[in-house]
């Protein structure tokens, strides 16, 4: 302790009260115990930090925003491990324009780093419900995903470069701004989404676009999830790599969202209304809003030209676009409201999404009558948000004590359908024993392997994605 | 070799003659020695081939299509190696269409993977000079790049899922057609670029595109380099994710291709026949040609306006489009024609390039009087090709003797520069020693860990990418 506050000096060595809001996630779902909370204020500081816990064998949680939701960021009961935050490494290091390129520090609010682009005229890709607050560092840990991977991909399609220091406290500076490199192993893809666990990345280069000129928004109602899958193939070859977003909703999910804010409606009548499911679509345009709407308009009308839609609306100015949009940013929300309920983060191919859905719909049902199927997400990343709602009368805590059997029921269905029972949360704690009922053996003995070589010590993120 | 010759039946273990056409790399460059040529047939056969090397100590030297361009696919001159080809595993799995994926093994060709793709009414995104005879094993062993990597990506990121055979013959099912998975360590994203050292890619599952609608291309007469990246910039953002291809020339490279062949032209008077670049620019459109032409006339019409082009000339038919892809096409047949160079695969920051050519050029005439610079490449994702052909009189041998050290001369310019000295040919043999130089001792030993993590025994590819 003494060495660290040293080196980090004593205000940025946090133990007691100041250590409490490390200790617990903000979920309130995993509380640990730690010997402090080390706030290193540079890459050399992290590197000192490191090397000091290498040399005592001290467990290290490395710590972002604390806002991820498989409890990787929060140290186990024994509190025997280190903290280390990466708050305080927060610079933007360099918007290099010409090459569309940004590097910044790994704790680096997201919101931050979409600012600091957009202030140079370009877009920075990754976008969450948790950008206001989450650091990039958490989401290379996790490669995140969002509402934008459909057209620019996760955090690992937008990072081009990696700094890292290892878990002996080197400095890995692999921070390179280029499209093309094959010069040896990709080791940029192997830290991130390793939550951790084989070292701390301290900063990245991402890749920038362009701002789109345009950005334009349907809802549309539909007959079935099937003829959503169809919509999306319609609307992919349609919009080509223009369409940036393709959102669906139960019915049963916005019925709730209704129930809860009764200001809220579909802007349908008729068939609209009453469908089994919405899909919201996004096309950024390179163009103008004119052209994005006019697009809607072919496309769309096609499709209900062809009985893939029952009905369609196009926003026709940024406010409607916005209002759409809110229908579906009002789900987390109205569930919230509506009482803690069991929730799957999964992703399957498309071309088994409603196959899925059905058939873990009537195994849900015919093991626990009554519960709510609380389904939308993603479908353009296959990425659904499968969620379980109380049944009528039934209580909170004996929803809640089903959860380890609804985990065991949904997971094991998603893998029967060829799907990951992680899409953009990662394993944590959360799921780390899952893993080895769904990975197989050989898999999960690589990631060992390379977990082994990397920390020989064991002392990165223990007891995370892996068993320690 | 009679174990071999059990598990796969004698014709399908090569030695003498039969095992020639293996041991030299397709440009006479490498040459070596092997004990036979194993050519499964199966993912199994595969596996009990490497079981067995592994019991025995033997070295493998997987092989594709043999079109590598750094020799990682030819064995050294010991003759202590057996050569695994994957030409046999050449089957489509799967296609689904639904989920815009296809499942082929290794040893298919690349350009049967895109014609079974455009079957199925899809686009593979995958194009280089080699598709006739690349198989996407080796496409993937070396994350191959090629022209539609500006909108497409590399390799690596047209790769969902993989299917491996480890160093000790056991099978890793990794063939998950998902977009979103952050279930663990993206072994895949390991595999993918390491040619092998780390165990033999047997199957992949990709993602399918929709076809475009319509292609239009564009030649543009430029002033300087330095205009080139600002039409690259002012054409990402007119025309988005529909860009599709820029390429560069420099002058002197087309004067070349019209000495070789007087029947090419430029299609430009005055100012845009004398420039000093060109630029080949192409546009997939999802909607319609006259609405890609009409796209062109805006963007490249605000370019002339600007005082970003000297000329322009935008095709209004395919033969129009083909006939300005022959010009670039018809580049290294003009190199080959007029005797061997000493060439690079490099990559720079965009914002680095221009800079890094006029003082590489500079160096080398300032070293090597009278030389030429002959520079092309995908400016799109800062790829050159960066070639150094004879000075009048010199002979080719004279040339040629001077390789090493051009090569050093101009890879510590392209390290100055921030770039790196393999683009998107990967290391092999060729590039293996020069690693060291401009990898850092860090990165180096991260990567010999995790090539003896994976594969203790050393007996994949030796020598290849790291000193065995």
């Amino acid at each position: 302790m003494t060495a660290l506050q040293g080196l980090l000096g004593p205000d940025h060595v946090l133990t007691g009260d100041d250590a409490e809001p490390y200790l617990l996630d903000w979920r309130g779902r995993y509380r640990g115990e730690a010997l402090a909370v080390a706030c290193p204020g540079s890459v050399d500081e992290v590197a000192g930090v490191v090397a000091e816990c290498a040399r005592l064998g001290v467990p290290i949680v490395p710590q972002g925003g604390n806002t991820g939701l498989c409890g990787a960021g929060t140290p186990d009961g024994s509190g025997t491990a280190l903290i280390l935050s990466l708050r305080r490494l927060n610079a933007i290091r360099e918007i290099d324009v010409e090459n569309d390129t940004i590097t910044v520090e790994a704790g680096c609010v997201l919101q931050a780093v979409q600012d600091a682009a957009r202030a140079a005229g370009r877009l920075f890709a990754l976008s969450l419900a948790a950008e206001g607050s989450c650091t990039v560092g958490g989401n290379l840990a996790t490669n995140a995903g969002g509402t934008q991977v459909l057209r620019y991909g996760n955090a690992r399609d937008l990072t081009l470069g990696l700094e890292v220091v290892t878990p002996q406290g080197e400095r890995w500076d692999g921070l390179r701004g280029l499209r093309k490199d094959n010069s040896g192993y990709s080791l940029r893809d192997l830290y991130i989404g390793s939550e951790g666990t084989l070292g701390i990345i301290t900063a990245a280069t991402f890749k920038l676009f362009p701002l789109p000129v345009a950005q334009s928004t349907a809802l549309i109602a539909l007959p079935s999830l099937e003829a959503a899958v169809a919509l999306l193939a319609r609307a992919r070859a349609g919009f080509g790599p223009a369409l940036t977003g393709f959102e669906v909703m139960a019915a049963d999910v916005l019925g709730q969202v209704f129930t809860v804010f009764p200001e809220q409606r579909l802007p349908f009548a008729g068939e609209g209304a009453g469908a089994a499911w919405h899909a919201l679509l996004e096309v950024s345009d390179s163009e103008s809003a004119a052209h994005a709407q006019a697009r809607f308009e072919s496309v769309l009308g096609n499709a209900l030209a062809a009985g893939n839609a029952l009905d369609v609306v196009i926003a026709h100015s940024d406010a409607q676009s916005q209002a759409l949009w809110h229908l579906r940013e009002s789900i987390p929300l109205a569930e919230a409201r509506l009482g803690k309920s069991i929730k799957h983060d999964v992703s399957l191919p498309a071309s088994r999404i409603a196959d899925f859905v059905r058939d873990t719909n009537a195994l849900l049902q015919a093991r626990y009558p009554g519960v709510r199927n609380v389904v939308f997400g993603h479908l353009g990343d296959g990425n659904l948000h499968y969620n379980v709602a109380r049944a009528p009368g039934q209580s909170e805590a004996a929803l809640l004590a089903l959860q380890p059997e609804v985990y065991r029921l949904v997971h094991d269905s998603v893998h029967a359908h060829a799907g990951s029972i992680s899409a953009e949360h990662g394993v944590g704690q959360l799921k780390r024993d899952e893993l080895p009922r769904y990975k197989g053996a050989v898999e999960l003995a690589l990631m060992k392997r390379i977990k082994a070589a990397l920390d020989p010590q064991g002392i990165m993120n223990p007891g995370k994605v892996l068993q320690s």
